[in-house]
């Protein structure tokens, strides 16, 4: 007989997106003339950097031709790539990372999914609550039960203490989604010194790490003292460089990082990892990886930095609105997200907004209990839609 | 403790690739002058077609402005792709496929690699021998141990007969790597009337359709009565179109396709796969999947097919060649791959066509035990490279 993986049928079904859908067509349908304005959504509305779109062009010639066409590349990703990683994003920090600890891959989505896959079935987990549902659904897919909740509250400024967690692998993403928030240096350096005293491993997700621009916020978990012998980083450069539909990533998995045998015997992960990647995965596309490598030039900086800097500066015309209505928000100074307590039910406020003003919202109880309370924010978006709906929360609140 | 998944220890080494990359490099040390000629290669060496790069080209426009902008697309692909592959590799064949029975991925190595997911831990498997290491070192590293071995040999056709097979779950891979065998109608049918009887399922790995040029031999596995019931078939672009640097590939899985729990309650496959690949998988590049759409339009479809016939022209020079040398040949005719019976020693051969001709071939051993007495040569080379071989080859053969 034909046995499924029955832990399939443990995963929460996502009825966030499609409830949110689903409310949003009802809507729309009852009320044809209404011009709604989707603030839900966490998909970058600007185009490509011209350095990058350039970089691209010439890679599809490079493969329009026999001299310069590229087959089969590295799983690990090409060494073009690999080495500006290396440079621009943790030499630069002074953060020592070479470039063969850093694996090139179609997304950080797919390695924060895959890396569980290198651990016994019966480590232990904790997330963050709210959460993104990848950390958890990734492991009930592999029959981990044994996954512990930590909730981010105002309480604790959306940034939980290792205090008491016993898990064997912490999900940490700061600058945060859904939260908006980010965690300082003292509370990283308390996740690294906790980890490496239980040899526990820090996943860390760095997705957003290009949105930090208040001093002393780390941008990397390799930034606190000690953090290669427990933690690897993913990165992403979908936000970065709006790379959702061109599918880049990396993860940095530092050669001091062991997990062990029931033995005791040490096993290195980033020799785990590579066999993974080379065994199931076949590298990033060429164009795309070309693409990527163009973000580390100087235009390429310049102008990815201008893009996220946009996308901020719509953050800030928000939460400002927003705070003179007199609602508490967090996010949006270093993250495109902003977090607002509605003061009430999550759900309720989602409909208000969508029914009075016509504006699209996420509720945060779709991220996990804690987050009920409230709404997540995004700042992707026009400046024009971003004005327009401002004005209309103004009318509404 | 941070426990490893153990089995990734039980997984054998990929020796094979770095053997014959360490026995050319002291080969090459020690001829500074010889030019050596790869003829054991699986990776392509002709360009795009010129519709794939103008499609491509248009992509990354269309990423460069606002208004035609993709970000997060569908992980299954879009329907502008699955559309036109439902159309053209099925309904074109008399095979009734719907769009959405098709998901896209960033390629057939992936999907080969992850479907086992779906499964329970204790399925069995069958596996051709010699075979393409992925099927084993998945299931392997999920943990399964009953893998059987089914020797492909000249005495079967090099297609292993379902006769006393009791695995759950069968790995096909028609055309075949490495010995370029097709199956014929007769011989699928057999398979899907077994897995049928059984509640078992057949993984039909499909990659090198494109190279069948016989009639009568089945494109798709769809193609035999009572398939959709137990087979999924994974389709790529690397070889029908020059894609393994852009990373493109499908997999079908129909609508009627079901596992079982332990308690007997059926559950589709479809779904299964659909939740494995939004979890873990953001979509294959837009820009790729633009280029492969480009596949099926008119010029498209005859500029690939010039260059898949331009590999089965080189296919056949070295056929006929190793033929008037002697030499029973499979394959080539149907695939880029030609199986030669050296009648001796795989490695020993090996090494003689290096030593005497500066030829690299990959000797069969490093495929399974059945593969020992054969090497694999490809035909992804130009014309003057296979021209120059054959005339070395007839030199010290």
């Amino acid at each position: 007989m034909l046995h499924a993986n029955e832990n399939y049928l443990k995963i929460k079904p996502t009825y966030l997106f499609a409830e949110i859908a689903h409310r949003v067509a009802a809507h729309s349908a009852a009320n044809p003339g209404a011009k709604v304005i989707r603030l839900g959504i966490g998909d970058v509305t600007e185009p490509l950097a011209p350095s990058v779109v350039a970089a691209m062009h010439k890679a599809v010639d490079d493969e329009a031709g026999r001299a310069n066409f590229h087959g089969y590349g590295p799983e690990q990703g090409y060494a073009f790539l690999r080495e500006k990683i290396a440079e621009f994003d943790f030499k630069a920090r002074d953060i020592n990372i070479s470039a063969d600890e850093i694996l090139v891959s179609d997304g950080a989505k797919c390695d924060c999914g895959n890396f569980q896959e290198l651990f016994a079935g019966d480590v232990k987990i904790a997330v963050g609550d709210p959460v993104y549902p990848v950390y958890v659904d990734t492991n009930v897919m592999a029959g981990r039960h044994d996954i512990q909740l930590m909730p981010c509250t105002a309480a604790n400024g959306f940034v939980p203490s290792p205090d008491g967690c016993t898990a064997d692998i912490v999900y940490l993403c700061y600058p945060n989604n859904p939260t908006g928030a980010v965690a300082t240096k003292n509370q990283l350096q308390a996740w690294v010194d906790w980890a490496n005293e239980r040899n526990a491993l820090i996943l860390f997700d760095a997705a957003y790490e290009a949105f930090i621009r208040t001093p002393g916020i780390p941008h990397s978990i390799f930034e606190c003292d000690g953090a290669k012998t427990c933690a690897v980083e993913v990165r992403s450069y979908s936000k970065t460089a709006g790379f959702t539909g061109v599918r880049c990533g990396y993860t940095v998995v530092p050669d001091v990082l062991f997990a062990c045998t029931a033995g005791g015997e040490k096993i290195a992960l980033r020799g785990m990892w590579t066999r993974r990647q080379t065994t199931k995965f076949n590298g990033a596309s060429y164009i795309t990886q070309r693409g990527a490598e163009a973000i580390y030039t100087p235009e390429g900086l310049a102008e990815t930095k201008a893009t996220v800097d946009f996308y901020l500066g719509n953050a800030a015309i928000v939460k400002d609105a927003l705070r003179g209505l007199g609602y508490t928000v967090t996010g949006g100074d270093d993250s495109p997200y902003l977090w607002v307590d509605v003061k009430g039910d999550s759900w309720a406020f989602f409909d208000k907004l969508l029914k009075e003003a016509n504006i699209v919202t996420t509720p945060g109880a779709g991220f996990g209990a804690a987050g009920e309370g409230f709404v997540r924010i995004s700042a992707f978006n026009s400046r024009a839609n971003v004005l327009e709906a401002v004005e209309r929360l103004k009318k509404v609140l």
